[in-house]
């Protein structure tokens, strides 16, 4: 832990970023993690309201994209799981002998769900006589309300979305944000008429998330997932991953296209405009907490957290400097305040009792984009004094104050894009040759451990186990962007565009 | 059913206000029953649109008066309510035998609460070693907190609140928004150094009840419930009722007084200026959804909902009339759309291919304040030709339209407090005079199902409890508004200015 300490406590972030990611969560205030439940951590006021911002961002696009909000309830009675796991039995069935599902009869096997969920079996001092569980996610409960409300192609598209907390029985460890027990969940789920319909939901999933991604500053990777990593009941999933300063890749969404497959499940149909019925298409798209974690890993530093202006809390901080010894401190903040809130910019005065290098402190922990220190000899000379918390400090005109904290805004969130996708765009290399030697595969050198590697890739899923194992890294899949030109399959030395990702994920 | 029954398959809300209510819950879009867990609705979209509007009001009020955003986990260990149970339990021992509870030791013996919750037990195919179960308040899970966050009277007032769901397992009849079993719940929690301070927060409570009632216009009692009907180990606990139209009540909101008692079951201290250890004083206030079971409830008529503005997720529904016949009809109500954006008035265009009835018929049942038809020959006399939901039909000037919707919406809002004022004024009548007969009580005169009963009461519990045999009603407790001059307690004759309330309650 010595090695590369930084000042004032704070593990170093290159050197030590599992130990700095938990420290810099809690000395932040973004959450406590004392409450007595692993991986049920409290959110603080600081912490829900970045939460609560990112969610806003979330509802701007559903609103956009004629998403409609529900909530359902958070129990699920364990005989609505029959369906769900007939679903998945059937899928895979179908997938290990190579054929059609429709040609497979449901099976009431039991899916992986029920090792990953929370069981609400007793009430008072009853026992129930249906089991309950804590939704993990809610095709289920949904799917069971769909046929109510889908009557003919005039119902469709329906696209409904809701942010709930969700719950998995996490065994592994825990971390705040990453792999928690409570889940701060945000879920779309829409039906359409068909597949060419559903995907252009898909095509609208992956513009979203573009959007959001550019507001939280976040480099990502969209790759369609390998089949053996796609959600249960999915045709496919496109997963799409953060890539976290440590080299390993954090899935912050995914997105799913079911075909029919849920709608044969749950009997989802409509009557098409021949008077037929038909079963929908389906689609759902997820986030969560994550993009916090991902928020947090990304963009901080060895004095703390740095907000992206589209979600900080407090967008500018105000520290009145000696505001006791000239009133006109106190009438030129007062006048700075009147003309952000016209504009609707989120700011602090801290006039607390306290020195000012104390705020500067708690300025820099929680990641504030912009600090203005006005004093007396600053109001002289008509100026704020500035600093950004990605670097840089100048005079700000008074005057024109509302344009010159814009500006400087915008320059903190291209700064964070530009570095992190600097960042980012060095962790990701080419993965070395592999060659077959006496029958062994063996690769041409070594996987570091803060890399993420690509590859033309065109082989079977044994191909792909031979290069988990050489590696001991994992399929995130398929890049949604593929080579330009054809490569030669790293196994199979068949010509490919494919150009397959392979990395260590949270 | 037959009698009094509406047009359009509504039952009367007069005549049937028990098959009213459901009814109108669900054709409104409200809510969806169907879902298989006895009370747990699901929220369909304008449901919950009208719920978050609800909640931005709880919001707005939280913000400025300085209480922040937090949000805690659902499940909370069993073993964390021992000193709960053990306060409860001191304080019930305290009240039967007259004695101060600080006198009496802790007993860890079991609460009430205990009967109401879901436990969770197992999780995945493990039994937990320690028993959970859902939040049906956030007491016990803040309270292991706070004194991790409160050190010194610097730290004071603490004033934190979250917007969560609760569950309690409900064994009487479920009805929706107002007996459920996940409850859409709000709940603020203060900690301040004294009692005085904490008595100061109880009337800053009563202040934000008002403004929101206000904007919900729900007429309301306040009323400080009696011994036996306080919050456990609350001092005192004022309840907030809202008057339906069938003469009950709906507590839609409460605050709790706590002074020091919860404090001293948590070990809740501070240092105080003289770096002496004191107990805090505490206090929570609580609402739910049961405020939109109110304006269901107190608004609605027989052709829908009515929506007080504030709250209404359409304000207004603008109905275009033959677009197809002349295309000013389409360029002028983009025109008012425009204008109503700029001001930020919710309004929705129904262009569906449907007949203006129908469309008339969903704004009804729908609760929209306004409805403005714009049709060729409207266009040409340049206006809107207007409908309240509350009544009155009017062409409004184009070229003012902003203005007089936001009259009109005015009109309403005051239109819905003024009859809903008058509906209770009405239901509240004086209780008849009691007597002794043969050392027996009885009542001169009969109470009538649909009343709330006040009184002039200074007696004993055991005369309250001989009220409330002889007219099945029960005590709400003493109304915050004493009478203005002295009167004779309506059992022991002695003169009181106690006003005390008598209701049938939800």
């Amino acid at each position: 832990m010595a090695k590369g300490k930084a000042k004032r406590g704070i593990p170093s972030k290159k050197d030590e970023f599992a130990a700095w990611y938990p420290f810099i969560v809690e000395a932040s205030d973004l959450v406590d993690k004392r409450y007595p439940i692993k991986g049920m951590d409290v959110w603080r006021p600081y912490g829900w309201k970045t939460m609560r911002l990112i969610d806003s961002l979330t509802h701007r696009e559903m609103e956009r994209t004629d998403h409609e909000e529900v909530n359902f309830p958070l129990l699920i009675p364990e005989n609505l799981l029959d369906k769900e796991n007939a679903l998945v039995a059937r899928l895979k069935k179908a997938r290990d002998e190579g054929v059609d599902p429709d040609d497979l009869r449901m099976d009431e096997e039991e899916g992986g769900f029920k090792k990953e969920v929370y069981w609400v079996k007793n009430a008072g001092e009853n026992e129930l006589d249906i089991p309950m569980f804590l939704r993990p996610t809610s095709e289920t409960a949904m799917y069971t309300m769909f046929p109510l409300w889908i009557r003919s192609h005039a119902d469709l598209p329906l696209k409904v979305y809701q942010m709930v907390n969700t719950f998995r029985y996490e065994t592994k460890q825990t971390r705040s944000f990453i792999r928690v027990r409570e889940i701060h969940f945000f879920e779309a789920h829409t039906a359409h008429a068909d597949e060419a319909c559903a995907t252009r939901q898909i095509e609208q999933d992956m513009e979203m998330v573009d959007r959001i991604m550019h507001d939280l500053c976040l480099p990502i990777i969209k790759a369609k997932r390998p089949v053996w990593d796609t959600f249960p009941g999915a045709w496919y999933t496109i997963g799409i991953d953060a890539i976290m300063p440590d080299g390993r890749t954090l899935q912050v969404a995914s997105c799913h296209h079911y075909r029919d497959q849920w709608a044969k499940a749950f009997d989802i149909t409509y009557e098409d405009e021949n008077a037929e019925q038909q079963y929908c298409h389906q689609t759902t798209y997820g986030m969560s907490e994550r993009l916090l974690g991902a928020v947090v890993g990304v963009h901080g530093d060895d004095d703390g957290l740095i907000m992206p202006p589209a979600i900080a809390p407090i967008q500018v901080a105000i520290i009145p400097i000696m505001p006791d010894k000239d009133p006109a401190v106190g009438i030129a903040i007062a006048e700075v305040c009147r003309k952000l809130d016209e504009v609707g910019i989120r700011y602090k005065v801290d006039d607390r009792d306290l020195r000012p290098g104390t705020k500067y402190y708690d300025c820099e922990i929680k990641g504030i984009p912009l600090r203005l220190d006005i004093g007396p000899r600053d109001v002289e000379k008509g100026h704020a004094f500035s600093a950004k918390r990605t670097g840089g400090k100048q005079p700000m005109p008074l005057s024109d104050i509302v344009n010159e904290v814009q500006t400087a805004l915008l320059e903190i969130a291209d700064e964070l894009r530009n570095r992190s996708a600097a960042s980012a765009e060095n962790i990701i290399q080419p993965l070395p040759e592999f060659k077959q030697v006496d029958g062994k595969w063996q690769m041409n050198g070594q996987v570091e451990t803060d890399t993420i590697y690509e590859m033309p890739f065109d082989g079977t899923d044994a191909d792909a186990e031979v290069i988990e194992r050489a590696t001991s890294l994992s399929f995130l899949g398929d890049s949604t962007t593929d080579y330009p030109e054809e490569r030669n399959c790293i196994i199979t030395g068949k010509p490919t565009s494919r150009r397959v990702l392979l990395s260590r994920s949270y």
